[in-house]
Protein backbone atom coordinates (compact mmCIF):
# COMPACT_ATOMS: atom_id res chain seq x y z
CA UNK A 1 0.00 0.00 0.00
CA UNK A 2 1.27 3.64 -0.64
CA UNK A 3 0.39 5.08 2.77
CA UNK A 4 2.60 3.02 5.35
CA UNK A 5 3.42 6.01 6.31
CA UNK A 6 0.37 7.78 7.05
CA UNK A 7 -0.84 4.21 8.65
CA UNK A 8 2.22 4.66 10.90
CA UNK A 9 1.75 8.07 11.85
CA UNK A 10 -1.59 7.82 12.61
CA UNK A 11 -1.35 5.02 14.55
CA UNK A 12 0.65 7.13 16.82
CA UNK A 13 -1.61 9.95 16.81
CA UNK A 14 -4.06 7.87 18.18
CA UNK A 15 -1.72 6.87 21.02
CA UNK A 16 -0.78 9.61 21.83
CA UNK A 17 -4.00 11.06 21.93
CA UNK A 18 -5.43 8.65 23.67
CA UNK A 19 -2.65 8.53 26.25
CA UNK A 20 -3.08 12.76 26.93
CA UNK A 21 -6.90 12.87 26.75
CA UNK A 22 -8.16 9.44 29.28
CA UNK A 23 -7.29 10.19 33.01
CA UNK A 24 -3.83 8.94 34.89
CA UNK A 25 -3.92 6.15 36.58
CA UNK A 26 -2.23 8.95 39.26
CA UNK A 27 -6.07 10.34 39.43
CA UNK A 28 -8.32 9.07 42.21
CA UNK A 29 -9.51 6.79 41.87
CA UNK A 30 -6.69 5.04 40.89
CA UNK A 31 -7.89 1.47 40.00
CA UNK A 32 -10.91 2.44 37.70
CA UNK A 33 -8.29 5.10 36.12
CA UNK A 34 -6.32 2.18 35.54
CA UNK A 35 -8.47 -0.29 34.37
CA UNK A 36 -9.73 2.53 31.74
CA UNK A 37 -6.41 2.64 30.30
CA UNK A 38 -6.36 -0.84 30.18
CA UNK A 39 -9.45 -1.02 28.36
CA UNK A 40 -8.71 1.61 25.64
CA UNK A 41 -4.91 1.43 25.56
CA UNK A 42 -5.13 -2.33 24.87
CA UNK A 43 -3.91 -2.46 21.38
CA UNK A 44 -6.40 -3.29 18.44
CA UNK A 45 -6.45 -2.00 15.24
CA UNK A 46 -8.05 1.64 15.75
CA UNK A 47 -9.65 1.16 12.51
CA UNK A 48 -12.43 4.22 13.89
CA UNK A 49 -9.94 6.62 14.94
CA UNK A 50 -8.13 6.16 11.53
CA UNK A 51 -11.25 6.37 9.69
CA UNK A 52 -11.54 10.03 11.85
CA UNK A 53 -8.07 11.24 10.54
CA UNK A 54 -8.62 10.01 6.91
CA UNK A 55 -11.70 12.05 6.90
CA UNK A 56 -10.52 14.63 8.27
CA UNK A 57 -7.92 15.41 5.59
CA UNK A 58 -10.55 15.99 3.06
CA UNK A 59 -11.06 19.46 3.94
CA UNK A 60 -9.52 22.38 2.34
CA UNK A 61 -7.68 23.56 4.77
CA UNK A 62 -6.51 22.96 8.45
CA UNK A 63 -6.33 25.00 11.38
CA UNK A 64 -4.50 24.38 14.99
CA UNK A 65 -8.31 24.05 16.10
CA UNK A 66 -9.30 21.31 13.65
CA UNK A 67 -6.70 19.17 14.72
CA UNK A 68 -7.39 19.25 18.04
CA UNK A 69 -10.97 18.31 17.09
CA UNK A 70 -9.61 15.39 15.30
CA UNK A 71 -7.72 14.53 18.19
CA UNK A 72 -10.82 14.54 20.40
CA UNK A 73 -12.80 12.90 17.68
CA UNK A 74 -10.34 10.01 17.35
CA UNK A 75 -10.61 9.69 20.95
CA UNK A 76 -13.79 10.27 21.45
CA UNK A 77 -15.15 7.19 18.95
CA UNK A 78 -12.13 4.73 20.50
CA UNK A 79 -13.83 5.31 23.88
CA UNK A 80 -17.35 4.76 22.87
CA UNK A 81 -16.06 1.60 21.19
CA UNK A 82 -13.84 0.46 24.33
CA UNK A 83 -16.43 0.64 25.87
CA UNK A 84 -18.94 -1.63 24.10
CA UNK A 85 -16.30 -4.18 24.51
CA UNK A 86 -16.12 -4.25 27.70
CA UNK A 87 -19.22 -4.74 28.75
CA UNK A 88 -20.06 -6.96 25.64
CA UNK A 89 -17.43 -9.21 27.20
CA UNK A 90 -19.08 -9.11 30.57
CA UNK A 91 -20.68 -12.55 32.16
CA UNK A 92 -24.60 -11.23 31.68
CA UNK A 93 -23.23 -10.49 27.73
CA UNK A 94 -21.10 -12.55 25.70
CA UNK A 95 -18.95 -13.71 28.44
CA UNK A 96 -15.64 -13.40 27.48
CA UNK A 97 -12.22 -14.22 29.03
CA UNK A 98 -9.98 -13.03 26.13
CA UNK A 99 -9.80 -9.49 23.81
CA UNK A 100 -7.18 -8.63 22.01
CA UNK A 101 -5.32 -11.88 23.28
CA UNK A 102 -5.20 -9.89 26.65
CA UNK A 103 -8.17 -11.12 30.01
CA UNK A 104 -11.00 -8.91 29.62
CA UNK A 105 -11.46 -5.95 32.25
CA UNK A 106 -14.09 -8.24 34.43
CA UNK A 107 -11.35 -10.85 34.25
CA UNK A 108 -8.31 -8.57 34.98
CA UNK A 109 -10.24 -6.62 38.05
CA UNK A 110 -13.57 -7.16 38.26
CA UNK A 111 -16.73 -7.64 36.95
CA UNK A 112 -18.33 -4.37 38.84
CA UNK A 113 -14.75 -2.32 37.82
CA UNK A 114 -15.55 -3.62 34.45
CA UNK A 115 -19.36 -2.10 34.59
CA UNK A 116 -17.55 1.57 35.81
CA UNK A 117 -14.65 1.14 33.17
CA UNK A 118 -17.53 0.91 30.25
CA UNK A 119 -19.57 3.63 31.90
CA UNK A 120 -16.98 6.07 32.80
CA UNK A 121 -15.35 5.39 29.15
CA UNK A 122 -17.99 6.50 27.32
CA UNK A 123 -18.59 9.31 29.88
CA UNK A 124 -15.21 10.99 28.76
CA UNK A 125 -15.99 10.34 25.36
CA UNK A 126 -18.56 13.11 25.22
CA UNK A 127 -16.72 15.41 27.97
CA UNK A 128 -13.37 14.83 25.41
CA UNK A 129 -15.61 16.54 22.75
CA UNK A 130 -17.55 18.76 24.68
CA UNK A 131 -14.02 20.15 26.17
CA UNK A 132 -12.39 20.28 22.75
CA UNK A 133 -11.25 23.55 21.42
CA UNK A 134 -12.45 24.60 18.29
CA UNK A 135 -16.29 25.87 16.90
CA UNK A 136 -18.83 24.94 19.12
CA UNK A 137 -21.63 23.91 16.64
CA UNK A 138 -19.28 21.84 15.11
CA UNK A 139 -18.55 19.94 18.88
CA UNK A 140 -22.28 19.86 19.30
CA UNK A 141 -22.86 18.48 15.48
CA UNK A 142 -20.36 15.70 16.60
CA UNK A 143 -21.64 14.89 19.93
CA UNK A 144 -24.93 14.68 18.27
CA UNK A 145 -23.91 12.29 15.86
CA UNK A 146 -21.47 10.26 18.08
CA UNK A 147 -24.45 9.84 20.82
CA UNK A 148 -27.15 9.00 17.91
CA UNK A 149 -24.32 6.25 16.43
CA UNK A 150 -23.55 4.47 19.50
CA UNK A 151 -27.31 4.96 21.73
CA UNK A 152 -30.62 3.00 21.93
CA UNK A 153 -31.32 3.48 17.68
CA UNK A 154 -27.38 2.38 17.17
CA UNK A 155 -25.01 0.55 18.24
CA UNK A 156 -26.39 -0.66 22.15
CA UNK A 157 -29.93 -1.16 20.63
CA UNK A 158 -28.03 -3.58 17.90
CA UNK A 159 -26.48 -5.13 20.83
CA UNK A 160 -30.42 -5.86 22.15
CA UNK A 161 -31.27 -6.66 18.95
CA UNK A 162 -28.61 -9.42 19.04
CA UNK A 163 -28.86 -10.52 22.08
CA UNK A 164 -32.82 -11.94 21.03
CA UNK A 165 -31.72 -13.03 18.18
CA UNK A 166 -29.88 -15.80 19.82
CA UNK A 167 -31.25 -18.86 18.56
CA UNK A 168 -33.72 -17.31 16.07
CA UNK A 169 -33.97 -17.32 12.93
CA UNK A 170 -32.84 -14.00 11.80
CA UNK A 171 -33.44 -13.28 8.05
CA UNK A 172 -30.83 -11.15 5.63
CA UNK A 173 -32.76 -8.62 5.97
CA UNK A 174 -32.75 -8.54 9.95
CA UNK A 175 -29.19 -9.33 10.36
CA UNK A 176 -28.14 -6.25 7.84
CA UNK A 177 -30.03 -4.02 10.17
CA UNK A 178 -28.69 -5.57 13.44
CA UNK A 179 -25.14 -4.94 11.92
CA UNK A 180 -26.41 -1.91 10.64
CA UNK A 181 -26.65 -0.55 13.99
CA UNK A 182 -24.72 -3.01 16.25
CA UNK A 183 -21.51 -1.70 13.95
CA UNK A 184 -22.21 0.11 11.00
CA UNK A 185 -23.48 3.14 13.25
CA UNK A 186 -20.33 3.86 14.80
CA UNK A 187 -17.78 3.00 11.84
CA UNK A 188 -20.02 5.31 9.96
CA UNK A 189 -19.48 7.75 12.74
CA UNK A 190 -16.07 7.98 12.68
CA UNK A 191 -15.86 8.93 9.04
CA UNK A 192 -18.93 11.72 9.90
CA UNK A 193 -17.10 13.38 12.41
CA UNK A 194 -13.55 14.04 10.33
CA UNK A 195 -16.18 14.96 7.66
CA UNK A 196 -17.51 17.69 10.04
CA UNK A 197 -14.48 19.10 11.41
CA UNK A 198 -13.30 19.31 8.02
CA UNK A 199 -16.34 21.56 7.33
CA UNK A 200 -17.40 18.98 4.16
CA UNK A 201 -20.49 20.47 2.69
CA UNK A 202 -23.82 18.09 2.53
CA UNK A 203 -22.78 16.61 -0.99
CA UNK A 204 -19.47 15.73 0.43
CA UNK A 205 -20.92 14.57 3.00
CA UNK A 206 -23.19 12.05 1.26
CA UNK A 207 -20.22 10.31 0.01
CA UNK A 208 -18.88 9.88 2.82
CA UNK A 209 -21.64 8.50 3.75
CA UNK A 210 -22.01 6.08 1.21
CA UNK A 211 -18.20 4.97 1.37
CA UNK A 212 -18.84 4.02 5.17
CA UNK A 213 -21.97 2.19 4.97
CA UNK A 214 -20.35 0.22 2.69
CA UNK A 215 -16.86 -0.45 4.38
CA UNK A 216 -19.28 -1.17 7.85
CA UNK A 217 -21.21 -4.32 5.96
CA UNK A 218 -18.26 -5.22 4.75
CA UNK A 219 -16.41 -4.97 8.17
CA UNK A 220 -19.03 -6.92 9.77
CA UNK A 221 -19.42 -9.61 6.76
CA UNK A 222 -15.81 -9.87 7.00
CA UNK A 223 -15.54 -10.36 10.65
CA UNK A 224 -18.35 -13.12 10.30
CA UNK A 225 -15.48 -14.62 7.99
CA UNK A 226 -12.57 -14.80 10.35
CA UNK A 227 -15.35 -15.83 13.16
CA UNK A 228 -16.04 -18.67 10.77
CA UNK A 229 -12.57 -19.77 9.30
CA UNK A 230 -9.98 -18.45 11.68
CA UNK A 231 -8.21 -19.58 14.99
CA UNK A 232 -8.51 -17.77 18.95
CA UNK A 233 -4.82 -16.91 18.68
CA UNK A 234 -4.54 -15.03 15.13
CA UNK A 235 -8.20 -13.40 16.32
CA UNK A 236 -7.08 -12.45 19.38
CA UNK A 237 -10.26 -12.85 20.79
CA UNK A 238 -12.77 -16.88 21.06
CA UNK A 239 -13.28 -17.69 18.03
CA UNK A 240 -16.08 -19.80 16.74
CA UNK A 241 -18.61 -17.71 19.34
CA UNK A 242 -21.31 -17.21 16.99
CA UNK A 243 -21.83 -20.75 15.46
CA UNK A 244 -21.75 -22.25 18.97
CA UNK A 245 -23.76 -19.88 20.00
CA UNK A 246 -26.39 -20.51 17.25
CA UNK A 247 -26.24 -17.08 15.79
CA UNK A 248 -27.13 -15.77 12.75
CA UNK A 249 -23.84 -14.36 10.42
CA UNK A 250 -23.69 -13.83 7.22
CA UNK A 251 -21.60 -16.92 6.27
CA UNK A 252 -23.88 -19.14 7.72
CA UNK A 253 -27.23 -17.27 5.93
CA UNK A 254 -25.03 -16.77 2.77
CA UNK A 255 -22.23 -19.54 2.73
CA UNK A 256 -19.15 -18.41 3.14
CA UNK A 257 -17.84 -18.17 -0.70
CA UNK A 258 -20.66 -15.36 -1.35
CA UNK A 259 -20.13 -13.58 1.99
CA UNK A 260 -16.12 -13.37 0.61
CA UNK A 261 -17.40 -12.02 -2.46
CA UNK A 262 -20.02 -9.79 -1.12
CA UNK A 263 -17.11 -8.32 1.07
CA UNK A 264 -15.05 -7.23 -2.26
CA UNK A 265 -17.92 -5.71 -4.03
CA UNK A 266 -18.61 -3.59 -0.97
CA UNK A 267 -14.95 -2.90 -0.91
CA UNK A 268 -15.34 -1.51 -4.69
CA UNK A 269 -18.55 0.36 -3.03
CA UNK A 270 -16.50 1.85 -0.85
CA UNK A 271 -13.63 2.58 -2.88
CA UNK A 272 -15.54 4.79 -6.04
CA UNK A 273 -17.78 6.95 -3.13
CA UNK A 274 -14.24 8.49 -3.45
CA UNK A 275 -14.22 8.84 -6.97
CA UNK A 276 -14.49 12.99 -6.93
CA UNK A 277 -11.83 13.58 -3.78
CA UNK A 278 -8.81 12.80 -5.81
CA UNK A 279 -5.44 12.27 -4.06
CA UNK A 280 -6.52 13.24 -0.19
CA UNK A 281 -9.19 10.32 -0.16
CA UNK A 282 -6.02 7.71 -0.68
CA UNK A 283 -5.65 6.83 3.36
CA UNK A 284 -9.93 6.24 3.52
CA UNK A 285 -9.09 4.06 0.20
CA UNK A 286 -6.02 1.95 2.51
CA UNK A 287 -8.35 1.97 5.23
CA UNK A 288 -11.47 0.20 3.35
CA UNK A 289 -8.57 -2.12 1.96
CA UNK A 290 -7.43 -2.69 5.48
CA UNK A 291 -10.79 -3.73 6.78
CA UNK A 292 -11.59 -6.51 4.01
CA UNK A 293 -8.30 -7.97 4.33
CA UNK A 294 -7.65 -7.88 8.02
CA UNK A 295 -7.15 -10.52 10.11
CA UNK A 296 -5.16 -12.70 7.45
CA UNK B 1 -44.32 25.19 52.12
CA UNK B 2 -45.79 27.88 50.35
CA UNK B 3 -45.18 26.01 46.85
CA UNK B 4 -46.70 23.24 46.74
CA UNK B 5 -48.27 24.42 43.65
CA UNK B 6 -44.70 24.92 41.88
CA UNK B 7 -43.64 21.50 42.92
CA UNK B 8 -46.70 20.13 41.49
CA UNK B 9 -46.43 21.51 38.28
CA UNK B 10 -42.70 20.83 38.02
CA UNK B 11 -42.94 17.33 38.90
CA UNK B 12 -45.82 17.49 35.91
CA UNK B 13 -43.19 19.12 33.74
CA UNK B 14 -40.47 16.69 34.46
CA UNK B 15 -42.59 13.92 33.85
CA UNK B 16 -44.20 15.20 30.54
CA UNK B 17 -40.48 16.21 28.89
CA UNK B 18 -39.11 12.53 29.91
CA UNK B 19 -42.34 11.31 27.96
CA UNK B 20 -41.16 13.45 24.97
CA UNK B 21 -37.38 13.38 25.18
CA UNK B 22 -37.16 9.46 25.29
CA UNK B 23 -37.93 6.92 22.50
CA UNK B 24 -41.10 5.60 22.23
CA UNK B 25 -41.60 1.85 23.01
CA UNK B 26 -42.64 1.39 19.59
CA UNK B 27 -39.27 2.35 17.99
CA UNK B 28 -37.26 -0.50 17.58
CA UNK B 29 -35.95 -2.23 19.82
CA UNK B 30 -38.70 -2.68 21.13
CA UNK B 31 -38.01 -3.91 24.38
CA UNK B 32 -34.90 -1.99 25.23
CA UNK B 33 -36.84 1.57 25.28
CA UNK B 34 -40.00 -0.41 26.53
CA UNK B 35 -37.25 -0.77 29.72
CA UNK B 36 -35.30 2.41 29.34
CA UNK B 37 -38.83 3.77 30.11
CA UNK B 38 -39.74 1.55 32.87
CA UNK B 39 -36.28 2.39 34.39
CA UNK B 40 -36.60 6.25 34.13
CA UNK B 41 -40.30 7.23 34.54
CA UNK B 42 -40.76 4.35 37.74
CA UNK B 43 -41.39 7.71 39.60
CA UNK B 44 -38.95 8.42 42.46
CA UNK B 45 -38.84 12.52 43.83
CA UNK B 46 -37.33 13.82 40.45
CA UNK B 47 -35.04 15.96 42.90
CA UNK B 48 -32.19 16.70 40.30
CA UNK B 49 -34.30 17.42 37.61
CA UNK B 50 -36.88 19.80 39.97
CA UNK B 51 -33.48 21.61 40.91
CA UNK B 52 -32.66 22.36 37.42
CA UNK B 53 -35.72 23.73 37.40
CA UNK B 54 -35.64 25.52 40.37
CA UNK B 55 -32.01 27.48 39.55
CA UNK B 56 -33.17 27.81 36.13
CA UNK B 57 -35.46 30.44 37.57
CA UNK B 58 -33.18 32.41 38.78
CA UNK B 59 -32.21 34.40 35.75
CA UNK B 60 -33.43 38.21 34.56
CA UNK B 61 -35.70 36.49 31.93
CA UNK B 62 -36.81 33.62 30.05
CA UNK B 63 -36.84 33.13 26.32
CA UNK B 64 -38.79 29.63 24.58
CA UNK B 65 -35.25 28.44 23.83
CA UNK B 66 -34.12 28.84 27.49
CA UNK B 67 -37.17 26.67 28.82
CA UNK B 68 -36.32 23.93 26.09
CA UNK B 69 -33.07 23.87 27.38
CA UNK B 70 -34.40 23.73 30.86
CA UNK B 71 -36.31 20.78 29.68
CA UNK B 72 -33.25 19.19 27.98
CA UNK B 73 -31.19 19.43 31.12
CA UNK B 74 -33.60 18.19 33.40
CA UNK B 75 -34.14 14.79 30.72
CA UNK B 76 -30.70 14.56 30.62
CA UNK B 77 -29.31 14.92 34.99
CA UNK B 78 -32.37 12.45 35.71
CA UNK B 79 -32.00 10.19 32.47
CA UNK B 80 -27.64 9.82 34.00
CA UNK B 81 -29.37 8.84 37.84
CA UNK B 82 -31.25 6.37 36.37
CA UNK B 83 -28.95 4.51 34.31
CA UNK B 84 -26.55 4.88 37.70
CA UNK B 85 -29.28 3.12 39.22
CA UNK B 86 -29.89 0.48 36.98
CA UNK B 87 -26.43 -0.54 36.68
CA UNK B 88 -25.82 -0.03 40.65
CA UNK B 89 -28.46 -2.21 41.17
CA UNK B 90 -27.22 -5.04 38.97
CA UNK B 91 -25.79 -7.98 40.53
CA UNK B 92 -21.85 -7.30 40.07
CA UNK B 93 -22.74 -4.24 42.17
CA UNK B 94 -25.26 -4.22 45.19
CA UNK B 95 -27.60 -7.03 43.74
CA UNK B 96 -30.71 -5.09 44.48
CA UNK B 97 -34.06 -6.90 43.89
CA UNK B 98 -36.30 -3.52 45.01
CA UNK B 99 -36.41 -0.27 43.78
CA UNK B 100 -38.72 2.65 44.31
CA UNK B 101 -41.03 -0.12 45.16
CA UNK B 102 -40.77 -1.98 41.94
CA UNK B 103 -38.48 -5.15 40.76
CA UNK B 104 -35.24 -3.64 39.73
CA UNK B 105 -35.00 -3.96 35.82
CA UNK B 106 -32.81 -6.97 35.82
CA UNK B 107 -35.35 -8.32 37.52
CA UNK B 108 -38.54 -7.28 35.21
CA UNK B 109 -36.34 -8.09 32.49
CA UNK B 110 -32.68 -9.51 32.23
CA UNK B 111 -29.34 -8.73 33.28
CA UNK B 112 -28.13 -7.76 29.74
CA UNK B 113 -30.70 -5.63 29.12
CA UNK B 114 -30.15 -3.91 32.55
CA UNK B 115 -26.82 -3.33 31.58
CA UNK B 116 -27.91 -1.99 27.17
CA UNK B 117 -30.66 0.22 29.35
CA UNK B 118 -28.03 1.95 31.79
CA UNK B 119 -25.69 2.52 29.00
CA UNK B 120 -28.24 3.82 26.27
CA UNK B 121 -29.90 5.90 29.12
CA UNK B 122 -26.39 7.70 29.68
CA UNK B 123 -26.08 8.64 25.96
CA UNK B 124 -29.53 9.73 25.58
CA UNK B 125 -28.39 12.45 28.51
CA UNK B 126 -25.99 13.83 26.47
CA UNK B 127 -27.44 13.29 23.09
CA UNK B 128 -30.99 15.31 24.35
CA UNK B 129 -28.50 18.21 25.46
CA UNK B 130 -26.75 18.22 22.28
CA UNK B 131 -29.71 18.35 19.79
CA UNK B 132 -31.70 20.79 22.34
CA UNK B 133 -32.57 24.37 20.65
CA UNK B 134 -31.19 27.21 22.09
CA UNK B 135 -27.10 28.79 22.37
CA UNK B 136 -24.53 26.23 21.63
CA UNK B 137 -22.00 27.71 24.23
CA UNK B 138 -24.36 27.40 26.92
CA UNK B 139 -24.88 23.31 25.75
CA UNK B 140 -21.63 22.37 25.25
CA UNK B 141 -20.98 24.02 28.65
CA UNK B 142 -24.25 21.94 30.11
CA UNK B 143 -22.19 18.33 28.48
CA UNK B 144 -19.32 19.13 29.62
CA UNK B 145 -20.59 19.87 33.52
CA UNK B 146 -22.91 17.09 33.17
CA UNK B 147 -19.61 14.61 31.94
CA UNK B 148 -17.44 15.96 34.60
CA UNK B 149 -20.44 14.82 37.48
CA UNK B 150 -20.76 11.77 36.51
CA UNK B 151 -17.66 10.51 34.93
CA UNK B 152 -14.87 8.76 36.87
CA UNK B 153 -14.19 11.53 38.27
CA UNK B 154 -17.38 12.27 39.73
CA UNK B 155 -19.64 9.80 40.00
CA UNK B 156 -18.64 6.48 38.27
CA UNK B 157 -15.16 7.48 40.70
CA UNK B 158 -17.24 7.80 43.86
CA UNK B 159 -18.96 4.68 42.87
CA UNK B 160 -15.72 3.11 42.46
CA UNK B 161 -14.15 4.08 45.77
CA UNK B 162 -17.30 2.84 47.48
CA UNK B 163 -16.77 -0.56 46.28
CA UNK B 164 -13.27 -0.75 47.27
CA UNK B 165 -14.56 0.67 51.09
CA UNK B 166 -16.41 -2.28 51.82
CA UNK B 167 -15.05 -3.69 55.12
CA UNK B 168 -12.42 -1.32 55.07
CA UNK B 169 -12.69 1.55 57.92
CA UNK B 170 -12.71 4.99 55.54
CA UNK B 171 -12.64 7.66 58.00
CA UNK B 172 -14.94 10.77 57.79
CA UNK B 173 -13.10 12.88 55.24
CA UNK B 174 -12.64 9.89 53.20
CA UNK B 175 -16.40 9.10 53.28
CA UNK B 176 -17.28 12.70 52.50
CA UNK B 177 -15.14 12.89 49.44
CA UNK B 178 -16.59 9.42 48.50
CA UNK B 179 -19.76 10.68 48.44
CA UNK B 180 -19.23 14.42 47.09
CA UNK B 181 -18.25 11.88 44.40
CA UNK B 182 -20.77 9.85 44.00
CA UNK B 183 -23.88 11.67 45.37
CA UNK B 184 -23.09 15.03 45.17
CA UNK B 185 -21.40 15.60 42.15
CA UNK B 186 -24.99 15.16 40.48
CA UNK B 187 -26.66 17.20 42.29
CA UNK B 188 -24.82 20.10 42.11
CA UNK B 189 -24.65 19.51 38.47
CA UNK B 190 -28.48 19.82 38.63
CA UNK B 191 -28.35 23.59 40.20
CA UNK B 192 -25.43 24.55 37.79
CA UNK B 193 -27.24 23.01 34.68
CA UNK B 194 -30.16 25.50 35.55
CA UNK B 195 -27.67 28.34 36.10
CA UNK B 196 -26.24 27.89 33.45
CA UNK B 197 -29.41 27.83 31.39
CA UNK B 198 -30.52 30.67 33.19
CA UNK B 199 -27.39 32.48 31.85
CA UNK B 200 -26.04 33.24 35.96
CA UNK B 201 -22.95 35.25 36.11
CA UNK B 202 -19.80 33.35 37.90
CA UNK B 203 -20.67 35.14 41.24
CA UNK B 204 -24.30 33.92 41.41
CA UNK B 205 -23.06 30.45 40.12
CA UNK B 206 -20.63 30.50 43.03
CA UNK B 207 -23.54 31.17 45.39
CA UNK B 208 -25.26 28.28 43.97
CA UNK B 209 -22.52 25.94 43.78
CA UNK B 210 -22.27 27.19 48.26
CA UNK B 211 -25.88 25.72 48.15
CA UNK B 212 -25.86 22.66 45.90
CA UNK B 213 -22.87 21.34 48.47
CA UNK B 214 -24.48 21.95 51.26
CA UNK B 215 -27.14 20.09 49.91
CA UNK B 216 -25.24 17.29 48.77
CA UNK B 217 -23.65 16.28 51.63
CA UNK B 218 -27.29 16.86 53.47
CA UNK B 219 -28.61 14.67 51.04
CA UNK B 220 -26.52 12.06 51.80
CA UNK B 221 -26.65 12.33 55.78
CA UNK B 222 -30.49 11.93 55.53
CA UNK B 223 -29.63 8.83 53.29
CA UNK B 224 -27.50 7.13 55.54
CA UNK B 225 -30.01 8.24 58.99
CA UNK B 226 -32.70 6.94 56.91
CA UNK B 227 -31.18 3.38 55.40
CA UNK B 228 -30.50 2.96 59.48
CA UNK B 229 -33.62 3.57 60.65
CA UNK B 230 -36.52 3.46 58.22
CA UNK B 231 -38.08 0.07 56.53
CA UNK B 232 -37.75 -0.92 52.92
CA UNK B 233 -41.08 -0.28 52.50
CA UNK B 234 -40.76 3.53 53.44
CA UNK B 235 -38.00 3.69 51.34
CA UNK B 236 -39.10 1.86 48.20
CA UNK B 237 -35.53 0.03 48.69
CA UNK B 238 -33.84 -2.70 50.53
CA UNK B 239 -33.34 -1.22 53.58
CA UNK B 240 -29.95 -1.63 56.31
CA UNK B 241 -28.21 -2.58 53.23
CA UNK B 242 -24.97 -0.51 53.92
CA UNK B 243 -25.21 -1.95 57.71
CA UNK B 244 -25.29 -5.35 56.48
CA UNK B 245 -22.94 -4.76 54.41
CA UNK B 246 -20.37 -3.29 56.78
CA UNK B 247 -19.91 -0.31 54.64
CA UNK B 248 -18.77 2.62 56.61
CA UNK B 249 -22.27 5.47 56.63
CA UNK B 250 -22.37 9.04 58.62
CA UNK B 251 -24.15 7.52 61.10
CA UNK B 252 -21.72 4.78 61.79
CA UNK B 253 -18.73 7.31 61.68
CA UNK B 254 -20.87 10.31 63.43
CA UNK B 255 -23.89 8.42 65.24
CA UNK B 256 -27.31 9.04 64.81
CA UNK B 257 -27.95 11.87 66.76
CA UNK B 258 -24.95 14.17 65.46
CA UNK B 259 -25.77 13.17 61.90
CA UNK B 260 -29.44 14.21 62.48
CA UNK B 261 -27.62 17.88 63.73
CA UNK B 262 -25.15 18.06 60.95
CA UNK B 263 -28.11 17.69 58.31
CA UNK B 264 -29.86 20.13 59.94
CA UNK B 265 -26.93 22.90 60.20
CA UNK B 266 -26.25 22.01 56.41
CA UNK B 267 -29.51 22.41 55.13
CA UNK B 268 -29.26 25.99 56.96
CA UNK B 269 -25.93 26.73 55.02
CA UNK B 270 -27.60 26.21 51.92
CA UNK B 271 -30.61 28.19 52.62
CA UNK B 272 -28.29 30.98 53.27
CA UNK B 273 -26.64 30.79 50.36
CA UNK B 274 -29.28 31.93 48.47
CA UNK B 275 -30.28 34.98 50.40
CA UNK B 276 -28.72 37.53 47.07
CA UNK B 277 -31.52 35.73 45.35
CA UNK B 278 -34.63 36.91 47.08
CA UNK B 279 -37.97 35.43 46.30
CA UNK B 280 -36.93 33.81 42.90
CA UNK B 281 -35.26 31.02 45.18
CA UNK B 282 -38.16 30.01 46.65
CA UNK B 283 -38.13 26.75 45.05
CA UNK B 284 -34.28 25.83 45.98
CA UNK B 285 -34.92 26.49 49.64
CA UNK B 286 -37.78 24.78 49.63
CA UNK B 287 -36.35 21.87 47.64
CA UNK B 288 -33.56 21.97 50.50
CA UNK B 289 -36.37 21.48 53.10
CA UNK B 290 -37.77 18.62 50.61
CA UNK B 291 -34.28 16.78 50.70
CA UNK B 292 -33.90 17.43 54.56
CA UNK B 293 -37.04 16.14 55.49
CA UNK B 294 -38.00 13.58 53.17
CA UNK B 295 -38.57 9.52 53.81
CA UNK B 296 -40.82 10.90 57.42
Amino acid sequence: MASQGWLKLHSERVESALDRLLDSPQTIPHRLHEAMRYAARGGGKRIRPLLVYAAGQLGKSSSADQEQMLDAAAVAVECIHAYSLVHDDMPCMDDDDLRRGRPTVHKAFDEATALLVGDALQTRAFEVLATAPGDANQRLKMIACLAAASGSRGMAGGQAIDLESVGKKLDLPGLKQMHAMKTGALLSCAVELGGIAANLNAEQLAKLDQYSKALGLAFQIVDDVLDATADSQTLGKTAGKDAAANKPTYVTLMGLDYAQQQAKELQEIAMSSLDGFGIQAQALKDLALLVVNRGK
